[in-house]
């Protein structure tokens, strides 16, 4: 047996009897809220014998794994009171969505947000009713839910938000729930080493609470299903000191939780004060517990002669078909009197005495804790001027900038600027996305052993990279959910890795805005760089553009989605992200060097429209153009521009106009997005009759979604990723999709009837030059200099 | 110190000094073919002074992990030699593509494949030139390169994939080289507890090789920077028994190497050995390797007097701007020079005789091991006759069944007749997407310790379930990949857990099928049950139909996706994508009791057309219509037939078209999609000009998208799923969207001009309607039995 299973088991430290009656009670009082909320419409108190009608004619609802998560909340109160902490929970399992509610309603939290589900008897009533009901709240831990920053709906993110809360709150615990089968999931595997990214001087500390009931929905679980020496060598070498309670026997079991748990904190408070005075700088060994109870524990064993408590049965609703089934009437109301009510609440309904002086008080309640509720807490940024990192500028596009370089001059001094209050996370892809200026001003957070030979590591720091956006997004989204801000990097064809985890927070976030009581938060902020254009190195796997698409399913009054063309207007654009309040920003902008279209004042005036005419590229005189070619995208920009260059060598008279798109929402109609450009002023830009020639950075289905309704959208031709790519020349790329200059030309060729035949030729010339500059490329190794160093003619 | 480390530094079995001769020979003709790769365009063999214009004109590649790869895979070699193993090869650092690519060059294996890339002098002129160059081959191991089933450049994936291919190859050994930053991804963490779903009888074995080079692309990598103890405790609770490897001194690392593969290899035969003669029945604990190494092995140790081996600045290209920098192109020649290719290849450029005997022959070479090539070994699934699944069918609309249950009997059979070549795979989902009849003639794989309340948990098995959708979706592709079928059934909302696994399969499948050389294997076959529409117990999270719109981004020659409105249609369509090779099929498709609308005869017919009309719902005799709905999905389908019969009973002159897509791609352009109707069929079924109310499964910009380019989509009208969500009935959810049969026939009226004026009070009628059954299920909770128990009307 190894050290820590030995201690737990031989290192009780006695509750009193009477302690341990109190905090049974209160568990009682949980579970039996729990259950009512599944299974009751009337009756709550049970004053009555239990009738067919009481009960709802839908039973939705996951019991199994609510009596643990009820069983952690009530000891978890305790030491909070005992040792006045400041504590947040996270519940892994969100399906226990009974447990969050009935403890937010026994500490009075839940009738101080929702004051029609008193804390009395007929607020009781409600509060069964409405959950898992139509127009009520929902089956799960939910923004709904005071108390909690975590869904859970979605299992694998608990470890992630929890340390993303501790990070720069160092007077926080945050304990976190991770059920057993959220534990086979990959982000939660990974999350476990978090521990080597959180300081303990300038961070709050994380408890995760690793609860075994053994059972998923149908199957066991696989950490229930080694043995305790292996389980223990896992946690040990995920760097825990893991401390064991087990059994099912109530009494036993309130005597081992309080002592793990005392013993646990007792263990953070010596790490935190040992790193705090300067003494420890060896990575410490966090403690955490390992929980393992039944699941359904205290509900009915059997049913219709098959064990329940302990086995997957239990996961939902142990006794289902109740109205019609009076055996499973007279077994529930066994199971909810198995509780005592009469003895948890007074006549009138209200907890007895003895229960609320167990809870902590006011803030220190976890239900009303200001840190899940994070907008409550949220200091603006202290901002920079971001015009002063505008890059010199003398004609549109006859200088070069590396856009993201030039962003992160920008972060440097934001880091700078808020030291506890923003972090930049990234997929060990920061430098390799240029914003390597931020390490000047700041480290990388590293506890693993840190060598000279290392680049930026460091015990404190605001920069957060590991190589799993999973960590990545999870982190951030428990940073901003308590109320701060920060920014996450990524390769943009990998943030697909994090699809489900950003539709997950757009989700929350939709909800949240109907919740007046939910004060906003800071903007989730995507930068996708090194893009699906410049993946010279990597080929294939690494161009992807579809987060847009995924993204553009979500709530209009959630997303944002930039494409700032060059590195004044992504200077712009990040500032207003940075600014924002419970949206998710995507911008994409490029890490190679590439032409400046706009000087500052210009790229300013540009991004607060979204979308513009650039006049000093068009040739239409500002009315009536023969052919409009638009852009998104700085690949796009500057293949479109360089086609603009040619029309106007091949045909001086033609009339083009340049329309760039950053903001691409103002493409969608005003009545479908916030920022969607009315129709007349689209029409105002597009035309409505004249060919338009869309060059666009991601899938061309995009533009399709977003403007089949315009006028002119038959006359809408869109050019951008078809799939194709390789290891190859930044200009083989667009070529391989069709968006290269020379294509763009013919299809303006192709579309202005005004041109006619006379242009045959040149149109031959252009396809003619395409396969000549292939065939350079695939001789040389490299771009021709005629497309590699076009600038725009002045 | 552990046991294990113990032994690996105590036991190492002797090398003869021959022996290390040959094996870092090879071992250095595998790392100058790597680095020749990356630099060079000339003069292969350096017969002459290296020049700047041998030298490519941009540097792209890996170089920081190759010498790794390359070692492993010699000593790999030695052992199949030794010891006749039939073993494949996957190299988790995909980037390392120049490793891959030396070793099938040195084996003889890449000249086979690509006959002018000859195994000489001007071959290997063309092996290096071709590199990374446009119009040659990728960076990265990649489909085109003989010996993989993995591609490597989403980090995360290696270790399923490998365990997937040994499922059901109980001769079968897979070598898996886990890279340390892959290590830190998600996926790859939970993919270790893969052994606790490994078979000693009937499956073949893993060999994971953890690689630690201590760095990934500027970060140290977090199992580098963890104390040896702890690393053991990690991988000894993750259930392997590591041995582990370190150094950098070449002669030792060899007999080191050896020694503990002999070890590994033993311990393998050992176990298989003992459970296949029935000894024993307790969970193995699998070998493993713990290679640490320094990054950028063997390559320059500082440049412009930075350290370089064994940091993050190996990485990529050690030495930058050879051609315009001589001290760089010194440099690179006396690193080249190092490797003593005079010794390594004869005068026509060939390697040596004894390099060449070093290596296996034929299939047994890793690169040539026809499991890498699965559909060379791909045999048909026996596949019972679906129509014998079919439901009892009297009138359309008149009977229900449960969609998935039905194909779940046919699934059972499948999995009887096929037992060591097909697999199916859930997040612990497959009862609960009612697929439970499989449990008739198999069990859920599950090598923990069982108990006798488990339900259908057993050694051998072919439904495997584990809570990680990362996991489920590599071991699929490992499965497909090395030759054999199967399902992956998903809750719908959580398969976009794999977007990016999925993104990454279909590229993969895309390059193949430009490669005659590599075979057809199974589609990936995607169920997608416990849909947005059926979540009454979990609400908004679990609501989410977008999986199908980052399908469509996919190259249209490799994605399939169907929606069947019934079971019998499920049947079909079920049964043809079991048949089908390389594509990607998504089948979206109800769990709960649902009207059945087709016999088996019109089921076929229908699913073999993909979309069609519904003349026995329709009233518009077969011509000319007022108004078409269409419909695809279960839910959509239920709604748009009762509107239908609301519209009969409203406008009995009205004449109403319904229109049913089981096949999406259908209403792409036959120009876009192999599926995609001619536009003179579309037109047939939707007309040119009438108002056509699409009732869809998913998000609704989907269908505007694929059919944006057809005649009269501007009469078009898509109700879909519009992200309002949250527990409730199941025609709240639909109201919620408007997706309702009264907001359908609302639809109508709106946009059916012959009804005039006079249907305002029936419009009214149906908003009322529909405000009163909200209310209904508010009161009580469920569903008001009018829509509840709705049928058709016969």
């Amino acid at each position: 047996m190894t050290e820590a299973v030995t201690e737990a088991v031989t290192k009780v430290v006695p509750l009193s009897d009477d302690e341990v009656r109190l905090i049974d009670a209160y568990w009682r009082a949980a579970n039996y809220l729990s259950v009512g909320q599944i299974y009751l419409l009337g009756n709550p108190l049970l004053r009555e014998p239990l009738r067919r009608s009481d009960v709802k004619p839908r039973l939705l609802g996951h019991w199994g794994t609510s009596p643990g998560l009820n069983f952690c909340y009530a000891h978890l109160n305790r030491v909070i009171k005992a040792r006045d902490l400041d504590m947040i929970y996270i519940m892994g399992p969100g399906h226990g969505g009974p447990a969050a509610v009935a403890n937010a309603w026994l500490e009075g939290t839940y009738s101080e947000v929702y004051p029609d589900v008193s804390r009395d008897g007929p607020g009781m009533e409600r509060l069964f009713r409405q959950f898992s009901f139509p127009g009520g709240i929902p089956s799960h831990v939910a923004p709904e839910t005071p108390g909690s920053i975590h869904e859970g709906g979605e299992l694998g993110y608990s470890l992630a938000h929890a340390y993303g809360a501790a990070f720069d709150n160092p007077d926080l615990v945050v304990a976190c729930i991770v059920g057993d089968g959220e534990a086979e999931t990959g982000p939660l595997a990974a999350s476990w080493h978090s521990n080597k990214f959180l300081d303990p001087v300038r961070d709050g500390a994380v408890l995760p609470i690793l609860h075994l009931n053994g059972y998923k929905i149908a199957n066991p679980s696989v950490l229930a299903r080694i043995s305790e020496e292996e389980l223990v060598q896992l946690l040990d070498g995920y760097g825990y000191r893991p401390v064991i309670v087990g059994g099912d026997e109530p009494a036993s079991m309130h005597r081992k939780m309080a002592a793990a748990l005392d013993q646990a904190l007792s263990e953070i408070a010596g790490i935190q004060r040992a790193a705090r005075d300067g003494g420890g700088t060896a990575r410490p060994r966090w403690p955490m517990i390992v929980l393992r109870s039944p699941k359904g524990w205290t509900g009915p064993k059997a049913v219709d002669g098959l064990p329940v408590e302990n086995t997957w049965r239990a996961h939902q609703v142990p006794l289902t078909g109740v109205r019609d089934d009076p055996e499973h009437l007279a077994l529930l109301e066994e199971w909810l009197r198995s509780y005592r009510p009469d003895e948890l609440f007074d006549e009138d309904g209200r907890p007895v005495p003895a229960l609320t002086e167990l809870a902590p008080e006011g803030e220190r309640r976890m239900s009303a804790n200001p840190h899940a509720n994070g907008g409550l807490l949220l200091r603006p940024l202290k901002l920079p001027d971001f015009r002063d990192y505008a890059v010199p500028f003398g004609e549109p596009g006859t200088t070069t900038s590396e856009a993201t370089r030039v962003l992160g001059a920008f972060l440097r001094d934001v880091v700078k600027g808020n030291p506890a209050n923003f972090r930049i996370m990234g997929a060990d892809e920061t430098a390799s996305n240029r914003l390597g200026d931020v390490f000047a001003a700041t480290d990388r957070v590293f506890e693993g052993e840190r060598l000279p030979t290392d680049g930026h590591q460091g015990p404190h720091g605001q920069v957060m990279e590991v190589l799993s956006e999973h960590m990545c997004q999870g982190w951030l989204e428990g940073y901003l959910l308590t109320g701060r801000h920060g920014l996450f990097n990524s390769y943009e064809a990998f943030v697909h890795i994090v699809d489900s985890m950003f539709n997950q927070h757009a989700k929350w976030l939709k909800v949240t805005r109907r919740l007046p009581w939910r004060r906003p938060i800071a903007s989730l902020n995507y930068l996708l760089s090194s893009h699906v254009w410049r993946q010279d190195h990597n080929g294939f796997t690494h161009q992807d553009p579809g987060f847009l698409d995924v993204v553009m399913n979500k709530k209009p009054e959630i997303v944002r989605v930039y494409l700032p063309p060059d590195a004044n207007t992504l200077l712009s654009v990040g500032d207003h992200c940075l600014r924002s309040r419970d949206y998710v920003n995507v911008i994409v902008a490029g890490k190679q060097p590439a032409l400046d279209w706009l000087p500052m004042d210009a790229a300013i005036a540009h991004c607060t429209r979204g979308i513009g005419i650039w006049e000093w590229a068009s040739s239409d005189g500002g009315a009536d153009p023969d052919v409009v070619l638009a852009c998104a995208g700085d690949i796009p920009t500057l293949e479109t521009l360089a086609a603009v260059d040619l029309l106007r060598q091949f045909f001086p008279d033609l009339r083009v106009r340049v329309v760039n798109v950053v903001d691409l929402m103002r493409l969608e109609p005003d009545t479908e997005h916030p920022h969607g450009l009315p129709d007349r002023e689209y029409d105002a830009l597009f035309t409505t009759d004249k060919p338009v020639i869309f060059a666009f950075h991601g899938y061309p289905y995009l533009i399709h979604r977003l403007a089949y309704r315009r006028n002119g959208h038959g006359n809408l031709h869109v050019r951008g990723y078809k799939e194709e790519g390789t290891t190859t020349t930044p200009f083989d790329m667009v070529m391989l999709n069709d968006l290269d200059r020379f294509h763009l030309v013919m299809d303006v060729i192709d579309r202005v009837p005004s041109l006619g035949g006379r242009v045959a030729h040149i149109r031959q010339r252009m396809a003619d030059q395409r396969l000549a500059l292939r065939a350079y490329t695939r001789e040389h190794g490299e771009d021709a200099p005629e497309v590699r160093d076009w600038t725009w003619p002045y």
